[in-house]
Order: structure tokens, then sequence, then C-alpha cells
């Protein structure tokens, strides 16, 4: 297959685009992968989509291999599966919602739990029916807040999404392993460097939710190792290891002090250590940090009040706090909610007025009853001492929502953690019986009593995976395809306006399609220097040049990442790129 | 390849879904290929994919075949571009859309002149740069005011829409033919039995718009041909052939009549020749209907008063009638609207009341100056007799509403027309300079003047597809798939519960994989006369059945669509299939 340059429907740019954070958003614009129609909505151009469908191909090559099977649904669905699982109104504002003519209330998919527990509920019910896992490649639609750095995250945008369903927690198992390793399989074959992360806290169950991050800086995804242990987990699934309780008894009385000029926790500890004079020493994580924050449940109104307590040496982690929160919203308190609020003293809320006036309190796992704290004294210049939990104040709960530093103790107790940033790519989550409870998908047992199914949710981010590779492949001068997903085998560029170099590089291309390689042949009339600039942003792995040198009887092999470029007689040409391209 | 029936997502059934009218939705929904989710909106099931995705894939052969550039845009689209050409407004109910969070409008491609427009405008800019022809496989939204009929007519459906971009005639001209040719060849190949017609009225030049009719009587869609020309056209784009002008002068004079019990034309022509003593005989043909409608231009909240006329032995044809005004709406007149006008006399209407009261009066072509007719008088019980045209009334124009029969002339004045009954596969559209200019979408020439583009405009419903080929390929018992579309090569039954015929089926199911050619094995635990059925209704259209006769070494291949069986010898059959399915 030869696609000709002069007439493709391709034109590079030479300026970043004004809005592109990232490299795979720069480059796919740049080199005519890609262009924007909305936020978060971009055109596939036609080099884009045969990436795009290379990917697809391996995805689907994959979940057919564990015995997946295709289907699809439609994108426009109708509320009422989505209400009777309550997501219609705890989706918020993600959801693209529409009526249609008649009034009827409909949605743009994010997701299809709903319909997969259905149709499978529509078509089967012996025991014997089942496992069954079902998938889809489709296009998906959530009104992000925030739409970014291009096909990473946008609105609309295609995904693989599969589930399982099976009889019992073992079947489950086997479902979700098998997952895991077909998305191995898919990542690998990308030629992507991954890691895959815990993305559940322990409550769910260690092992009932894994993430695939894709190694990048860029990305928004924090996750953390172990330096000792297996352990790895997306910050936001991290459990802060929790110390123990101890006793009450024979701790010192709780003491307020005046301590003007102490705005920030640093400025309060060294009021402490050099002015109070109370013969100790105080470090930041000795003291209690109140930050005050309003939530609301989805579909309600009124906002609530909440305080979360967080040891004075951390910040509140907001993705983390999010997390713990969801499906609340969560938003900082405004000036108004203090003037409402006027028991909130600004900058030394203490539990004290909190407990007292009703506030909602979490605090970190670290905050138990025993230990002792150096908080808000609930007056304007002034904290309290050796404020005792589990004496003085009670909270309501925990949280996660303090942040997870490199150095912190690994949950698993081996070890410190390390952090780095990545991308999700893929995620496989024991989804249980949610869904089928919403819908009592049951199957009749061979004792004719129904067994409930249980699910499995698994997820791949098809479009973005097209981004995620740019990311990881590319250097200064343009993108570099592993050849796995690169739109073209070769790209062949005719350097010189000779007749006869023209003639041989049409020669050399229609052999090389003839042998089975898919050709981008730059027939434009452009110079070599615009030619060569093109291919390297392009990011075809194999350029081959054909110029001046033919009337020696050679053309240049060029390898896009490694530059390094091989002199090669034209009678050999197809069998040598036949052997780089593994045709 | 092999899919085994014992795991396959598919349970057939044995009613007909309740909903369904035709052939095609009935099998397909019985067959399991599709679920409905919603008024219009289906799931593709296992079986149905596979279809879909064999159209689609020759579809895109024959698209890339004549240089067309696959690209594709999102399916959410923002306002702006269908503001600029009133599309926002002009497409009325029949537009999904949606706000998204912050409030911005948007809506769900109907489809995507726009965007195509303004794609190749962001990228194009010299004249070298054309011709270019792109195209999309994806999704569009309708919002139906009737969806029906299963995947014929849904709300979200997939089409291959195409456009062309030439900066000239003759280019538009070369454009809209190597469309034409890539069409038949696509319905060629599925096999297709379909006309094509005529989709616009002369107005706007005779080959200007195609469409692509599947014969089937279940379709919308009626069209005419000639008895002895190649005239062709769907019946909304017959044009009337208007009869020539005579001259008025020594027309009998307009007289009232009195005309008691008249409700009908019948009943009128009857009393005219019988009662009125006129010396003449008519026939309903001289009379002349004035239908009373109101119609409202899209945007618009009033509606205005219509009033159409047409000789009384022909009935206003709805959809001729909608075609000729739209993109107004079209409703009926109700009791309040003739309350409000008491001018209108219900079944006595005439002319004179219309056009004293400034109500817009547009007749049938054939009522031309000098014609004279018979109408009503605008009180009960009286008609109006010789009430000449451009003597008496002056009419605001002509309209084509009135029904086309077979038997009338045909339009090009060679035979006359029959009519047949079809379903709308494909349309070819030279669109103009429509969109280009509404984006001015230029190209700088030679001579650095701005040419404006002119643009063709080409569709094929894919998905719609397969439930045509169903609408022509079934019998009694169920589909029968032609080879190129069918969800598999080969359906073998395995009949017996012997182990080893199950073991001689599993190993010809493996042969004939390994010789290239897909087969589902229907390795259930069912009866033969169960397999049978389902093989019937599945519709794959060669059936190996593997049963007793491979004791004595043979096995049956059934030919779905002929019925006939044929033996063959056992280590004959891989060769034997490969000739029949011809792989």
């Amino acid at each position: 297959m030869i696609t000709r340059m002069s007439s493709l429907f391709l034109r590079t740019l030479r300026e970043d685009p004004a809005d592109a954070e990232v490299p795979s958003h720069r480059l796919l614009v740049r080199a005519g992968y890609v262009r924007r129609v909305a936020p978060g909505g971009y055109t596939w151009l036609p080099l884009g989509i045969r990436v795009l469908r290379r990917i697809e191909a391996v995805v689907r090559e994959e979940m057919d291999a564990i015995g997946a099977q295709e289907i699809q649904f439609p994108a426009l669905l109708p509320k009422e599966p989505y209400e009777a699982t309550n997501r219609w109104t705890e989706y918020g504002p993600n959801l693209f919602r529409l009526k249609d003519r008649k009034g009827g209330d409909y949605l743009l998919g994010p997701t299809h739990e709903e319909l997969f527990a259905l149709t499978v509920k529509g078509e089967y019910s012996s025991y014997r029916d089942y496992p069954v896992t079902l998938y889809q490649i489709q296009t998906k639609y959530r009104d992000e807040a925030r739409p970014r750095a291009g096909i990473l995250r946008g609105r609309e945008f295609v995904m693989k999404d599969s589930y399982s369903f099976d009889l019992d927690d073992d079947g489950l198992s086997k479902s979700y392993q098998l997952h895991r390793e077909a998305y191995i399989r898919i990542f690998d074959r990308l030629g992507l460097d991954y890691v895959i992360v815990s993305a559940t806290s322990g409550a769910m169950g260690g092992s009932a939710s894994e993430e695939f991050l894709a190694v990048a800086e860029t990305g928004e995804d924090t996750y953390v190792r172990s330096t000792e242990s297996g352990y790895a987990a997306n910050v936001e699934a991290v459990v802060t290891p929790a110390p123990a309780e101890l006793p009450v008894e024979g701790l010192p009385e709780a003491q307020v002090h005046h301590t003007p000029d102490t705005p920030t926790i640093e400025t309060l500890v060294d009021f402490l250590n050099d002015k109070a004079g109370l013969g100790r020493t105080f470090t930041a994580a000795d003291t209690l940090k109140n930050v005050l924050l309003k939530t609301r449940q989805p579909g309600q109104k009124d906002w609530q009040l909440l305080a979360v307590g967080v040891p004075g040496d951390r910040e509140v982690d907001q993705k983390r706090l999010e997390a713990s929160l969801e499906p609340a919203e969560v938003a900082m308190l405004e000036e108004a909610d203090f003037a409402a609020n006027p028991f909130l003293v600004k900058g030394y809320i203490g539990p004290k007025a909190l407990q007292d006036n009703g506030v909602r309190y979490l605090v970190d796992p670290r905050v138990v009853r025993g230990t002792a704290w150096v908080t808000g004294a609930d007056k304007v210049d002034h904290h309290v001492v050796d404020l005792v939990c589990g004496r003085d104040f009670t909270p309501d709960g925990t949280i996660e929502a303090a942040e997870v530093r490199e150095g912190d103790a690994s949950p698993d107790g081996k070890g410190t953690l390390v952090a780095a940033r990545g991308i999700e790519i893929g995620h496989i989550f024991q989804l249980g019986r949610k869904y089928s409870d919403a819908f009592e998908l049951d199957a009749l047992g061979p004792d004719s009593k129904p067994i409930r199914i249980t699910m499995g949710s698994y997820g791949v981010g098809v479009s973005r995976l097209v981004a995620v590779i740019a990311e990881q492949y590319h250097d200064e001068l343009g993108l570099v395809w592993p050849r796995q997903v690169s739109p073209y085998d070769v790209h062949l560029v005719i350097a010189g306006k000779d007749e006869t170099v023209a003639a041989g590089a049409e020669k050399i291309a229609a052999e090389l399609s003839a042998a089975g390689l898919s050709v981008l042949l730059d027939d434009r009339k452009a110079t070599p220097g615009v030619k060569f600039a093109d291919a390297e942003l392009v990011g075809v792995p194999t350029i081959l040049v054909v110029g001046r040198g033919l009337a020696n009887g050679v053309v240049e092999v060029k390898d896009r990442a490694s530059g390094e470029r091989t002199e090669v007689p034209v009678g050999e040409v197809v069998e040598h790129l036949r052997g780089v391209t593994g045709h």
C-alpha cells in the first residue's frame, strides 16, 4: 500500500498549538494526526486514524484471545437504567444529559455497566450459560471539568470496556486474572513502559482493583512504590498505616497558649520551641491542621460543612481528598461561609468549636486515641497544646486526605515509598454484585435456586493510547512510533528533482508495497530539507531516502529512533527493509 | 476461526418481537443479531457486529479505491458551525441538542457538512491542494419522529459520509461520477437489488442528486420509472409536466351553483353531470380541491396559513408536500384555526376567499393560465364552475404536492410511469457552494485570486444496510446471507451425541479454519431439530451437517438459499467447501 504525500490530507505545522501543554498534544497536532474541534473534542486526520485502528486491532485480538465476545451498545442511552443504579445522579456534572423530541431523558454513555448487566439478564437464565465476558470498543462521553492535553483527556473518546459475569468469587478471580494477563500482553505489544498499581484502599480488598499506569512525567496520576517490596499504588489508594492507640491516662492537661504572630505552622513551631517556655521541642508533625471544606451529595442542593484534620507537616492532597469523598462534590469555603459560621476562627480552628457546633470532623489515620496535638484554640492568636484525641476530642472518623510523600513507610511495612507520575491506560476491577443486585441478575442454579451473578469491570483507554504512546515515543524533532502502531512501515523520501531519482523511488515503493509493506511516499515538490523535517515530525520508524546515491546504486535507510543511517544497495533494499520491519 | 455456539453470546427467539413491522427487524432480533435498548437505539450482538464490520470493510475499500481519504469527526459538536449555516435552527426537532456543564450549546451530528468544510479550510489554501475527497464511517444521530423497523430507521446509526472539494464544476462532476461508480460497486458487491433514481426536482439540475434505493416492498420511499425511457425518480422528485397556457378570451363566465349534498368530489361530479343541467360532462380532474394547511419556518413560533390547490382526482401526497416545503414544518388545521378564520368554509373553500384574505395559495403545476375549474364558492353547499386561472384567480405559485400515479405521463415525455417501493441506501448530491459560501472556503488561484470551492456530498447508510440485505435475503425460515457479508463462511452442525461424531466434527472444523474459513460450530447439547432450526434462522449460506453419515465417511452440505443437499466424502469436505465459499 502506497500513500502519496502529494495528495495526502496532511499539512504539518511549524508552530506548536497555543493550548498544547504536553509533548504528545503538541506533536500530534503539529504532525497532522489530530485537530481540535471543541474543548475535549478532536478530529482524527488520516495519519491519526491509522494509528488508532492499529491500536484497536491489538486490543481486539487480545480480548478475543481470552474468549471475550465483542458487542456494541448505543452511546445515546435512556435514563432509566442509570436511575436504577443512582448513577444518573451520582455522575453529577460529568454526565452529558439531553432530552429527545418527546421530552424523554437520555444520556451519553460514560460507561455501560448498566447496559451490560441488563443485556446479559435479557439473554441468559441458567447457571449453564455462565461464565461470559463481553466487550465493546466504543465512543464514550464525559463532560470533564478540565479537558486537557489533547486526546489524553477528551470529552469524547474511544474506550474498550469489558465485563465478566461469573457465578462465584472464584470465577470472578479467574476472569480478573485473564484480563490482567491480556492487558499485560496489550501494553507490552504496544511497547509501553507501564506499572500496575493498586487502585483501591484496603477496605475493598487489596487485589480487587488495579490500574495500569503508563510512566510519564506529564501524567495526572501519581503512584508510589515500595523500595523493598512489590507494593505499588496510586496515591489515591494509599492507606496510611495508623499507629497503635495509646492510653490517655497520665497525659498532660490541655493548655491554651497565647501564640502571637504565628500565622503558619512554621512560625507556630518556632514560637513554641523558642518563646513558649514549655521545655519541650515540637515539630510540625506535632501540630494538627484543620482544613474547612464543604461537600454536597449528588442530586442535593445544599452544601454541608466538613473539617479535615491532618498533621501540620502535610498538605491536604486534593485528589486523595476527592477520591475519599466520592461521589460527593468538594469545594473550599468562601468568605460568606465564614461569615455565616462565626465560630470558625480562620487560622485558629480547633476541634472544640467544630464539635460544639456539630461540624463533621474527619481526621488523618495518624490521629488515633492517645495522641496529643498542638492545634487551634478557636480564638485569634491562640493555640492549644496537649489536646489529646479520645480525651479532649473525638473525631467523627478518619479520612485519607493527607499527602503521601516519598520516604513515607510503605503500607505493607516493607521499605519506604518512592513516587512517580503516570497516565492511566487501563483499569481492572472486581466490581462484585453492585449492578447484578440493582437489576436482580440471577442465574437459575442446578438446584433451581437463584445465584446472584458477580461482575468484573475492565477498561482500556484506546484513543488515549495514541497520545500515551506519543508521550513515551518522541524526541525533539518529532514523533518516533513503535513499529507495531506506526501509520506506515516505511517513509520513502524522494530527495531531488531528477526524473531518474523519482522513477527509481516509484519503482522501489511499488516493490515494497508488493512485499506487503505500507509506504508513505513523499513525492511532493518540496526541498529535501522540508521533506526530512516532516519525516522526523511524522515519526515513521524507518525512513528510506532515495536521492543522488541512486546513480551509484545505493539508497539510504535511516532509523528514526537511533538516527543511524545505512547505505543499502538498491537491489537489496526490499529484502533489507523486510528484515528491518519484520515483514 | 472457530466460534462455538456452546459459549457464543446468542440466544435465538422463537417469537417475533412485538414491535417488529418488517421481516428484517423480526429476523435480526429473533436470530440474535441486534437487541433494542431504546426507541431507535439498538445493541449489536456478536453476530450482528460481524455483519456490520464486513459491510464497513466493503464500503471502506471502495472509498479508498477512488482516492477518498478517511478521517473521523467527533459526534458531539459545538453549535457555532451549525449556526453559521442556519442548520442549528433548520434541523428542527430532528436534531439532538444538549448543553455542557458550562452551559455551552452542543449537538449530536446528524451530518457533518460544516465540519468537513471547516477542516479543509483549516488545512488547505492553494489551488494546488485540490481536489480532495474525505470520508468517515461514523455514528450519527437524528431524533426521528417515528423511529421504526429496527435498525432500518434508528436514531443512532452508522453512516459513511464523504465530501468532495473541487475547484470547478467539471471537477465536481468527475468527483460525483467517481462516487456514483463506487456506490454501484459497493451495492453490487453486497448483492443488493437496487435502482438509481433522480432525487431532486429539475430546478436543481437533473443529475445533481441521485438516490440509490434498494427494492423492497417494505420501503418508505416510493419511486417511479418510465415504461419507455431510463427515467427513474423518487416520487418526491417527480416534476409534474405543466400543460401549455391557454388564452382566457372567450371562455365562459364563472358561475356559482347551488350544489346540495355534495360533500365529496365524487358526489359533486355526479351532481354536476346529472342534476345541474349544464349540458357538459365533468370529471374529478376538472375540479380544484383546496387543502388548507399551516406551515412554520424553522426557529419561528407562529404558523402561517397555506392553501394548496390540486386537481380533484388526486390526493395530496404528504411526503411530496413536505419535501416541497422543506425546511418548514407542515400541520393540518385544527378546529381552532377554522374558528379563527371564519372565511374558510370547510368543504367549500375557493380561491376567492383565500385571495381576499391574503392566504398564500399554491397550486398544482397543471393549474396554468387559461384552465377552467369547478371549485368551492366559499359558501356552504355552493360551488363555482368555469373559474379560470389567470382570469378569475391568480395563485401565488405552484407546488409539487399532488400524488404521482402509475400511468401518469413520464416527465421526460417518453412512456408512462410505473411505481415501486424502496429503501434509501445511498445518496449522491452535487452540493455546490452552499457550505463553502457559508465558511468562505476559497483556494488561492494561480493568479492569486480566490476560487470558491464547490462540494459534493455522498452518503451510505452502513448500519441500515445490514437490515436492507436481510430484507432482500430471507425466507420463511430465517435469514439467508449473501456469502460476502455472512457472519461466518460455514455453519457446522454436530448432529448426534456420538463421541465419534463430535470428534470428527471438531477435526473438520479445525481443518476448515486452517484453510481460512470461518466456522460457526454448533457444539451445543441440543437436539438436531433445534440446531437445524437455529441454522436456518441465523442464515449462514452454507450448512455442514456432521452426523450419522460420518460412520460411512460422508457429511452433508446444505445450501441455505436453495435448500439443496449434497453428500460429500469426509476427505473432500475442506476442498469442497473452499470451492463453494470461494476461499
